[in-house]
């Protein structure tokens, strides 16, 4: 296969030679591109004028760029054109079927064009490989928080005595249809390396979050369970951990999955004795799990009083001698804290310059290839790729990209945008 | 390349003709090897004699049978190796190395057996490609509890008005590793298929919140911005949504996102000359998210109002007219209500008859191609493979298998169990 050999690809870069055109906005689809381009391919992000309405979610930098944006969108390239007229949907279809074997794959959260749909680029090009995220499988809309109200998980979330639905922050399910869109076009473009044929991939993020339901058993608990399962707090359910507070105040996580980690947690904290008396007058076995699940609670208190009367610094060095599980609880703020010391120890961050933005320390791909990863890329400007792209790709020259300009088709990089 | 094509694949079977060994247990490498199992893969799992710590993880069946195991494990192949011999971890090392082309790929979340790590296992199979989980970076152990508390979410989630950390209950990090496991794992399958060479892939628990942290921007405003990011219960942040209470006691999530959405909002609620009074009154222009958003609180509460005075059937009636985003908020025991019947309107879902479990509906592959999806498939016994997978892989006789077994190097599968 001539063209698509990389002998000389950089370990973290299996996918150089891949090319895709992301029509897209907000988590999922942007998440699906960029995971590709941290591993090598070229992913081209095709904005409207202006760029999407995702371009200005917040946070924000003070000079008003976001910073959801700028993290969602690293090391892509970005054309702007008119995505409201015939011919700037022309030249979108034009660039996605090109590219030969490189191209001829395009990820959207969208079929509100006609002309870009799965059907009418494959009368294109019959190899087409399209990547598409819905909220519903039937092509309904929903986003994060309502399949999080669908799906069951907001009701056991939070703490034990409330009875509101709690969401969760992190948007779970956008991220993990993001990384489903991924591996479905890899495993599509592998299907077409071997055999010529392209593919529709689809994803729904309702689906998502039903078929991690049904993995991780709830759905199944719910179905066969006689006792519907209760909020548990930060307890762990099913084994033993959950949060206690320091002598000064601190917070942290504390989790004993195996018989080992359980000896290890005890000896730690000088409570093997008290609950080898407790065992004993329970008629228990605290070696097994299921028996440190059933007596969480009280297991929980007396591991909470024995972190009460010390420090943070006092269980930290005791716990660092053992198997057992831990975390203190830190903030965002923490992790940003002292020139972001935390994030610069970690290889995984490096520091990136985001024009708009500054300086700051953001992740390369958390998938390290050989010990190699990619580290971050800023992300581009609106239509700072454009004539770079719309040149290289479909041949355009000075003269079409300066008409195209002029008729407001497609938009360019503004240099005083980005010297400001 | 003869004997990769798979001319006659069925659609959602993209990757027949891969073949991996699973050494495994708890969430993410299982889900990473169920993913591609269910896109086609034949997937091995390798268990411990009597399996591993995972089988007996909570929530379970009457009979005892992990309902967890079996949602993680479906439509794989087990085999039973004592894992604490010699001949046993050979027997695994040379299961992994062999398969020609469709094999020599591994998905771990353990290095504790030196025979079995990438670099003694690429001696012998250099075009290797060794798929590894771990808790840290460096190698050190961590779990989704405890990477929770160390990567700041769950001090952001929960309740305004509460001061403790609020774990989520979903384990976000778990599942978003084990995707992140399967795009590395194909992204190094196409580098071997272009260029022969096999790779090591390495994700770090931590990596994976780390990352996500910085790609939605957490990390950015809490290292350039001056004020900490507040706990914002359920609002949408950055946006207009939150959850409301209806006048029969139903709970619902309502997002408006766009101006549309909004305008729609306002429109079926009656809110539309109110909410304007209320406008001008503050000189605020609602059209725009980050006014409504500013404003979230007053609008929540002018909206709650609304819900509070009608019926879920009436709040459905008049938002299914609109644009608007909504769910209702459902436990899992409304997803089982009624024989299944939500679930079972799902395409994504199927009854599938799981030994030890019973009938129930089990949700199939979230990546739809062309169309098509794979159905849930049963998970396997422990040792249901044993013989067939060292037979047909290995070319083991029946006498080697017999002497294997006799000698306690390898299990099978117990007819007993199975009836039982």
């Amino acid at each position: 296969m001539p063209g698509l050999r990389e002998k000389d690809a950089r370990r973290s870069q299996p996918l150089r030679g891949m090319r895709i055109v992301e029509i897209s906005s907000y988590v999922a689809a942007p998440l699906s591109g960029m995971t590709l381009a941290q591993l090598g391919a070229d992913v081209i992000r095709v904005e409207p004028l202006d760029g999407a309405a995702d371009r200005t979610r917040r946070p924000l930098a003070d000079s008003g760029t976001s910073l959801y944006w700028s993290g969602l969108n690293k090391g892509k390239r970005a054309i702007e054109v008119d995505l409201s007229s015939e011919r700037g949907r022309r030249l979108v279809g034009d660039l996605i079927v090109a590219g030969g074997r490189r191209g001829g794959i395009v990820i959207s959260n969208s079929e509100r064009y006609a002309d870009l749909t799965f059907e009418t680029l494959r009368a294109r090009r019959p190899d087409l490989i399209h990547v598409l995220l819905t909220g519903r499988r039937d092509g309904g809309t929903a986003v994060d928080y309502t399949v999080q109200a669908a799906t069951g998980f907001p009701l056991l979330t939070g703490p034990e005595n409330s009875t509101q639905p709690v969401n969760h922050l992190m948007p779970a399910w956008d991220v993990a249809a993001g990384l489903y869109l991924s591996v479905g076009l890899l495993a599509a473009e592998r299907h077409r390396l071997l055999t010529g044929e392209g593919q529709q991939v689809r994803v729904a993020l309702e689906d998502v979050a039903l078929a991690t339901a049904g993995n991780l058993g709830y759905l199944a608990e719910a179905q066969l369970g006689s006792t519907p399962r209760q909020r548990g707090g930060n307890y762990v359910y099913g084994s033993f951990g959950r949060d206690v507070t320091t002598a000064d105040g601190e917070r942290m996580m504390i989790v004993a999955l195996t018989a080992g980690h359980w000896r290890d947690l005890l000896g730690a904290t000088g409570l093997t004795d008290v609950v080898s008396a407790l065992a004993s007058a329970l008629g228990a076995d605290f070696a097994e799990e299921s028996q440190r699940y059933r007596h969480r609670k009280v297991l929980g208190e007396l591991l909470a009083g024995w972190f009460e009367t010390h420090t943070l610094a006092e269980a930290e060095t005791v716990l660092r001698a053992t198997r057992v599980l831990w975390s203190t609880y830190r903030s965002f703020t923490d992790l940003a804290a002292d020139g972001a010391r935390l994030l610069r120890e970690n290889p995984l961050m490096a520091e990136v310059r985001q024009p708009g933005v500054g300086r700051y320390w953001a992740p390369g791909s958390p998938v390290v290839m050989d010990g190699e990863q990619s580290p971050p890329a800023a992300s581009p400007l609106v239509g700072q790729h454009t004539d770079e792209v719309l040149g290289t790709e479909l041949g355009l020259c000075a003269t079409d990209l300066a008409m195209l300009g002029e008729t407001g088709v497609i938009g360019s990089h503004d240099e005083e945008r980005d010297a400001a």
